[in-house]
């Protein structure tokens, strides 16, 4: 089966009004359907393990919407665990802190056969799903998995960034292990089934310019290599969220990505004149939340700002469990209506 | 008496070589000092109450690394205590969330009468500290205060968003009498004493560029623009913590303030070339608590790139409370080796 569409062809490089629109987590808890399911599965970790349902909350919101992309149900932390580090869900993710890479488990192996159902789920969605959709893979940044690694799940970056000035060395194995991991994972996702894959580096805020070089931009242009290595032609869109200006000018240069996702902070109008790749995002979720003028206001804003560059419609982060359906429905008849 | 030194000569546009240096939080919790006072005060609330143990604090870290400025021991709550709002301190502050402005205090008379004691407290400050070192005054900017507020002193800013979304014009008559308040005690902490005052704008981070542009940088403005009605020569330092790069040169040249301090995360050389303002900042609290090859290497990047510009010497945001006080030596010393 070929797969093309308005998604693809803008990855690819095309500029295209109205732009292709999809959301972070739009298989999620603001779905009364998505609720459904999750309470068949049993917990978050159980629907992420299960195929059959990973795949039908992935198509969820391609029904109702009629997204052009749909993103398999995962978590960043399957990585984790298929390095063989416990993961326990309980209002957000809990680790026991790790304190050397040398626990982990390193056998490619292993990681692939953690990785197994997620596979299958792919592999079930791109059977269900028009071939104008695109489907994509994901996993997490070794720098945003290694802050939950050193922190226990904390969503504070202290203990990694500690861990990274006092021993560069041990953390530098640290990471490069879970870039190897996350390298393995997009490849996998990409022959089975997945037409892109993104990177998620949620905590890459913050960091002064010289740890975001070292622990951000490199870890993922050693990521992309290795991808490509495999496949050559494989297309991976970057989110390295709260990153400042100077550093998503330098991530669009370095990592190989073919796009940059970016938060709600950033101004499109600069990235748009500066950022010479691919540019996706970057609704700011309150304001789908909020709805009204704040949505129209902000949806403009943005449509306005790159018209005349290869964009893709998206969130600045992903949706949240408050969000009114209904603001969902007016955001893609907003975005269709640009012309 | 006639205060001058290198702090305000740097405040005031000249560039020295080595820099003068302060730190956010200097009168904190990784001195034994202060924990010794604060336990003589109670609690925290008391301690700031309290115009001779304020003061008490406020001189220690000068008296044991010989910084350059003292910062009036104080919080950035006492402005919403100020408007008649209950604040308790449970590690961290706890306020029942506001919905409207309603029913704040905006009566100026009972403002000043909340901040009394911190006028007290920068005099007695004042009198027993050389006339070659600053004061520093402070209070928290409009918006940072609107989020404690609107969230109850979550640090998510979430609820400031939402209500500046769904109803701009309410949110705006609250960010107007915070506006009014805070430029108040601004002008207060002067008269009482304070060379220079800095408004801790601490939660600008991830705001969409029109939120930043209406709640952080217009608000400043006006709290400028009162202050300055009063005292004309009154130097102001402000600090949007987690600003973009578009948005720190916006706020540079709209909201009229003498210098801005910056955080970790923003590289100086990239300000030392496009801020055309003087420069505060920006080790990572981190990086001193780390020492060693982290501290001599951060200090060093900072120095390099802040040699041929008016500059002041600080962290990216205040001292952490386990940062061992042999590093904060090594720090002054590094700092006043530069030449």
């Amino acid at each position: 089966m070929k797969v093309t569409g308005l998604f693809l062809e803008v990855l690819g490089g095309e500029t295209k009004n109205p732009p292709p629109i999809w959301m972070m987590r739009q298989a999620g808890r603001y779905l009364p359907e998505y609720r459904a399911t999750r309470a068949e599965a049993g917990s978050f970790l159980d629907l992420c393990a299960t195929p059959r349902l990973a795949a039908e909350v992935t198509l969820q919101p391609i029904r109702r919407f009629d997204f052009d992309a749909a993103i398999i149900f995962s978590d960043i932390l399957v990585v984790v665990m298929a390095l063989g580090h416990g993961v326990r869900f309980d209002e957000g993710p809990k680790l026991e802190p790790l304190t050397t890479a040398d626990t982990l488990d390193s056998n490619p192996q292993n990681w692939t056969k953690a990785f197994a159902p997620v596979y299958e789920a792919l592999g079930l969605v791109r059977g269900n799903l028009e071939p104008s959709k695109a489907l994509l893979g994901f996993a997490g940044a070794p720098w945003t998995l290694a802050t939950y690694l050193a922190g226990g799940g904390n969503d504070e970056q202290k203990n990694a960034k500690l861990w990274a000035y006092r021993d560069p060395q041990g953390f530098g194995r640290l990471i490069d292990l879970l870039s190897a991991c996350v390298a393995t994972h997009l490849t996998g996702q990409i022959k089975a089934g997945a037409d892109a894959v993104q990177i998620f580096d949620s905590w890459a805020a913050g960091l002064p310019p010289d740890l975001f070089e070292r622990w951000v931009v490199q870890p993922t242009a050693d990521v992309v290599r290795r991808v490509r290595e495999a496949i050559p032609s494989a297309r991976i869109i970057g989110f390295p969220r709260g990153a400042s200006q100077s550093g998503l000018e330098h991530y669009a240069q370095a990592t190989g990505v073919n796009a940059i996702s970016l938060d709600g902070s950033v101004s499109l109008d600069w990235a748009a004149g500066k950022l010479e790749t691919v540019l996706q995002g970057n609704l700011d979720p309150l304001a789908l939340v909020a709805g009204g003028e704040a949505l129209r206001r902000g949806v403009a804003g943005i449509l306005q700002a790159t018209r005349t560059v290869p964009f893709i419609f998206n969130l600045g982060h992903g949706i949240l469990p408050p969000t009114p359906i209904e603001h969902v429905h007016e955001l893609v008849k907003l975005v269709r209506a640009a012309a």
